[in-house]
């Protein structure tokens, strides 16, 4: 939101506490009805269980399947614990397919199976196709609330199912066609309809070059279809070719935004977490960051087993010391950089595992001058604390550390993925630690060959 | 895309270079017309200038024009400047009305004066306005291309408007009612108008709850505003409440992911890139890494001067090297951790400035847990290196370290954010060096005390 649309938001909001704090039932109802359900939702977030409970009460059901939708799940799974089985029910009958579903899938097997009882046979079966696919697939995303029309129809006959589908469907702008198997032959936008002769068959004005999905794919790969071609929705077909439902271009973006924030987690050695940040249990937060931390000290033992190794090293020229710290540093951080890079770069398919060489070509001239203008701008220092030599194997260290860490840091993603696991795990502490007990040898190796110390072998 | 449809995209790329090998024009014609043209634009991104014109020259105008739209803004330049003036105007004129105005601004002034003489008249003034607004605004993201309707219009009438501009409007679903000065008074949906009686008027059936946003506000909070409230597109309004165009969801979800682009790259100290890693020129590259990795090359000259300033520590007790850099490095991951946390948090509206408090006391909790847990996995190795004392110096620092740097983690992008600056500057190369020169303190600190050394002031 913008400043303005926050302090509107706010002021609001303020109303509405007032409201229910008097009990004034009408005004709760228009002040809700007057909230858009987003916003309705966050304030409601920002609130306890009882006064969100009072609130639903006043909105009529249609609004409050509607805002619902818009809650956390564990929201919605704590206010559909405490209704009644009934209501229950009636608030799933309301509620988006997609949504219902995912609700759905939080109640236990017991609670799950009286509410079916107390559904419509279509909607029971329904929601029994959509709770079936795992959560992360396409069949988990789509909904089944779409228009589809027989391929045969003509456009003024495909106009009369669209009228009667579209208080209903999520979107009555793309159409979808299926042959007598139900099967997906092509589709056709409401605009193009428009302009076409109410006689003639949707057979000659659909689009038969489809972009399509199937049920098990995973919702990642979903996103970036319709953002790919500008979809207003992906169709989602089962193994058989039929049409089984569709994944709209707001899922997509929400779905685009959740993969976003687990890849920027993942960079901070951060697991996926399920809730957000201020609602997660401290429990919840503390195991999506322990593990990492805890390897992570691990893989520091062989910094400091380093540093323990070149003792005699250190004895014998102690300024070594203070340069420590920013050349492994200077190689972690230029890692960071270079690993980042190609993680977000795979993420959003600007960079194909293909590239991993011509990539790694302009690395090498990147990061050397990178590494130079480091080291002309540190050498100084070297130089005036400890004298011309430990200048020179400052600047040199500086250089190689910068390109080493630059050229770990690329191909890191890359082997990754290779093996499977997500490019973004080459989180910027482990490219850093990986890279801190390497620079330690360089640093060291470096120094005592330019001291003419005895190697520590 | 997934790996068959880029299976098909690598076969349909080898038909199509073998076809422009043999100069065989119409097979080029049609496998370009075959191909979707975001599929086209990458073919076309991933070979060289002489093909991408051998190949625009077989495609019909509009479907060149349609493809161009796909390109790089770089790309899109050096077409320009290679194409004869008459040649550009007509490529324009076939361009939608907001990549028209980005192109546009790219060419310089004479050019586009010689360009817009050759332009008809209402495309001259169109694209007058849209490249006028600054880079990074509503006003240079909207396009004109949307069906506005005086509100006073009845539903026939509305039909009668958006047959005639569904031809060049980017979306029909949504209708704009303005009134006898252009200002925007209303929206109703192409859903809605299908269910409407045809003798209504359109204010009888328009939304009069308008969410809308000025010319000049940043693209982000454009992006959001479609996002939060699952628009197909935002009517962007002039300082007089005149409606001058609209922001479609498929920019939005561009913006969006450009944006978290930005905020990955600045969490890794990158600075923002105006093109992609593989064809940004070295220099681009090596420009948005050096200023960081420079500043920070200083930064980490602090934690060098405190390990000189403990000399007479270290020297008492080597042993403590050996755990310096899994302690201070320790500090600096879970910093990372939390500030990436909060800066997520705040870009996705997850989290509100208001929340610093509530967040950092759970923080406490976390980071002490945290912090206790790698105390335990170390503290062995601390024992059996270097006895009791040192075990117990581990331990101690370990716990204030995660806690401190947890701490500072999360408290760095609240503080950037009150300054104005962008949070995620607080990046984990930044957050590391800051924490790294704190944690030498404290780790030769509680050494020196617990140790009985003279403190070294």
């Amino acid at each position: 939101m913008t400043d303005g649309a926050e302090a509107a938001f706010d002021q609001h909001g303020a109303q509405l506490l007032s409201a229910i704090d008097s009990s004034d039932g009408e005004r709760m109802a228009e002040l809700a009805n007057e909230m858009p359900a987003p916003d309705f939702a966050e304030f409601v977030r920002e609130h306890s269980l009882d006064v969100t409970e009072k609130l639903l009460a006043y909105l009529p059901i249609e609004q409050r399947a509607r805002a619902i939708g818009y809650f956390g799940l564990e929201a919605q799974q704590e206010l559909a614990l405490n209704m009644a089985e009934p209501m229950l029910a009636e608030l799933l009958s309301h509620m988006n397919a997609d949504e219902r579903a995912d609700l759905f899938n939080l109640l236990d097997d017991s609670l799950k199976a009286r509410v079916m009882r107390l559904m419509a046979r279509n909607e029971r079966e329904d929601l029994r196709l959509l709770a079936s696919y795992a959560s992360g697939t396409a069949g988990a995303l789509m909904t089944s609330d779409y228009v589809a029309v027989p391929a045969r129809s003509t456009v003024a006959q495909a106009f009369d199912i669209i009228r009667a589908t579209a208080p209903s469907a999520e979107t009555v702008y793309d159409i979808y066609c299926i042959d007598h198997m139900g099967r997906l032959v092509g589709t056709v936008s409401l605009r193009r309809l428009m302009l076409a002769r109410k006689e003639g068959r949707l057979e000659k004005v659909m689009t038969t070059d489809l972009v399509t999905a199937t049920v098990d794919e995973h919702q990642e790969e979903v996103a970036d279809q319709i953002a790919r071609y500008d979809l207003l929705a992906l169709p989602i077909i089962d193994l058989g070719g039929r049409l089984v439902g569709i994944v709209t271009y707001d899922d997509a973006m929400d779905v685009a935004e959740m993969e976003a924030t687990e890849d920027m987690h993942r960079g901070a050695s951060v697991q996926p977490m399920e809730q957000n940040l201020s609602s997660a249990s401290l429990f919840a937060v503390y195991k999506s960051r322990v593990v990492w931390l805890v390897l992570l000290v691990f893989g520091n033992i062989f910094s400091g087993a380093g540093i323990a190794h070149f003792e005699d090293t250190i004895a014998a020229e102690v300024a070594l010391v203070f340069f420590l710290p920013l050349l492994i540093g200077s190689g972690g951080n230029a890692g960071s950089q270079s690993a980042t890079l190609i993680i977000r770069g795979l993420a959003t398919r600007e960079v194909r595992s293909a590239d991993w060489l011509k990539l790694f070509g302009r690395e090498v001239l990147i990061a050397a001058a990178l590494g130079l203008t480091m080291a002309v701008a540190i050498a100084p220092i070297g130089a005036i604390r400890g004298g011309e030599v430990i200048a020179l194997i400052v600047g040199m260290t500086m250089v190689t550390v910068v390109v080493f860490g630059s050229l770990a840091g690329l191909t890191l993603p890359f082997l990754l993925r290779r093996v499977g696991w997500d490019p973004a795990t080459a989180s910027a502490p482990l490219v850093t630690t990986l890279i801190d007990a390497c620079g330690v040898l360089i640093y060291f190796g470096i120094a005592t060959w330019l001291l003419d110390l005895p190697a520590a072998l």
